[in-house]
């Protein structure tokens, strides 16, 4: 687990989309955030206070994390020095970003000499064991899409802040770069070696309450060719009692792949369910959710009216229209 | 690739089961090898004629390769003095033991000393693209099964090896330990990172013959919960054309997981092809291979027609009676 709270780092990010780690840690986890870092040439905010690294600390801050994308894929000199600086006051620092932090030699070394922790999360830190498929307690909600990157991990966090409002235990489980560092923990899946990806989904989702929820973050999409697999293995590692569909109506082909379509969802919901019935016979379909980003309002509503309809689901853009009628059919499990 | 022919080293092996690997080269690629090297103490043989190290250089051997588990999971002094003596005397050395050769010191540095290559197969030694999806040419053929080892490599290589005696164009692609060390070549699947898999599949596979088929070795089930991402990406990295379906009916339950079942034939079928169809709408499932290794001849033939009448497809157990019938059903394509 990455300690909290956290000072994020904005670096030079030029626009909100390049802090998109550090905006869902503030729209999702305000309380893990005491302010934000930012250096000349930032051209954005996620609209926390601006601190010094020593103003951050004051705050109780015990790691920096990396809020956003690096340029080019390079952390520059004027990043490091930073780094560094944090980790001699006392810093830990956690990233996300495809170069490692461990891989930068002056960064490895102050965290030696300080005894500060570098979090890569897109590195596994556990040996995660093999699924032995046996059955847990507590209750599983997985979300999954038509496609990647459809709304997945809004669609759990939305659900999971929903139940949390209502007072029902419930946990966030990120499976994710994004969502381990707007919680602190989770499992880097894409980069979990094939052998041990479901069982890494396991490990992520242990025994529990009764009537307790863990909400999985979603991967890709059983019918995108390129990390299909990493979806089979969450869908029978995380064991789940409920799945959500979601879906993007507006793409004109799946993410990365010109040449192929999105399911109807009424595919993936039949697909899906097969499957996760191997691990969990009781598995129903809860509900649908619609990503309707690039949609008008009346355009989304007459979209998820028509689907619910169709479907006979529960559906509503969680984001948008609220969480609330997902969460009632969950809790009528 | 892994330099042919080998010297295989038996080791200390106690019997047949341990040196299976060694025996799988020798029924499969025959040509691969040019004799066993066995240690005091051996208690099998795979045929071959006995060689010292010498007599296999001088028989033509390129690689010695361990084709016996090791006891316990230990590399002992006992087989590193030769194995240090092989590298010494100018062999590459192969393995797909769990315990890597190149963990040893003193086989690391032979080989640094000597110029020779570890070949230690459970380790990918590719950076392996993320799957693209696109349509490759060649044909295809993925065996999928309703548990894991039911037989799968065994039935790609009687296929491959009739389509060869046909004087088709044909290759067994291994995707596991065994597999590779048979040919010399392919992808330790389980052991690649969840994104790169189906990337890995592709890599594989590449452009072929509009008239060649590629025998993918399939890994895991579906059906099994704790390895079914490793087949999905196997599925959709595979594109394949055809699927043999494989079954060994003694079993009480899935391998290693005691509450779970096979499913039905008819239900594999369903759900393979299904999930085929998205990165190759023309795939269908040719064909039928039971293991029936624990089966009387009597209760293999009845059990065998029994399928074939129910399902409508060619059925058979290649390795017991031969693959003529799938290799009819793949031509006729």
């Amino acid at each position: 687990m990455i300690q909290t709270p956290y000072l994020l780092f904005l670096g030079d990010a030029p626009d909100a989309l390049s802090a998109k780690v550090a905006q869902g840690i503030k729209d999702w986890r305000p309380d893990n955030a005491v302010g934000q870092f930012r250096m000349e040439g930032c051209g954005t905010t996620v609209g926390l206070s601006d601190m010094t690294l020593q103003e951050g600390l004051e705050a109780g801050a015990k790691t920096l994390v990396i809020g956003v994308a690096n340029r080019g894929g390079v952390i520059s000199e004027a990043w490091k020095t930073v780094l560094v600086e944090a980790l001699e006051m006392g810093y830990d620092i956690a990233s996300g970003l495809h170069n490692l932090l461990r891989d930068e030699d002056e960064i490895q070394r102050a965290a030696k000499v300080h005894g500060a922790t570098l979090h890569d999360v897109r590195i596994p830190s556990v040996a995660y064991p093999i699924a032995n498929g046996i059955k847990r307690t507590g209750k599983r909600c997985l979300a999954v899409g038509t496609d990647c990157s459809v709304g997945k991990m809004y669609t759990g966090l939305c659900i999971d802040a929903e139940m949390t409002k209502r007072g029902m235990k419930s946990t966030f489980r990120p499976t994710g770069q994004t969502g381990i560092l707007i919680t602190g923990g989770g499992v880097p899946l894409d980069a979990v070696i094939a052998d041990f990806m479901a069982g890494a989904v396991e490990y992520l989702t242990p025994d529990n309450d009764a009537d307790h929820w863990d909400h999985i973050e979603g991967q890709g999409s059983l019918y995108h060719v390129s990390y299909s697999g990493v979806t089979m293995a969450l869908i029978h590692g995380g064991q789940p009692d409920a799945l959500i569909l979601c879906h993007e109506p507006t793409r004109a082909h799946m993410r990365g792949l010109p040449t192929y379509q999105q399911p109807e969802l009424e595919t993936l919901r039949d697909t899906a369910l097969s499957m996760a019935k191997v691990a969990n016979p009781a598995c129903v379909v809860a509900g649908v959710s619609i990503n309707t980003q690039h949609m008008s309002e009346d355009d989304a509503r007459a979209y998820i009216k028509d689907v619910e309809d169709r479907m006979g689901l529960p559906t509503t853009d969680p984001f948008r229209f609220g969480a609330e009628r997902l969460v009632d059919a969950l809790e009528a499990l």
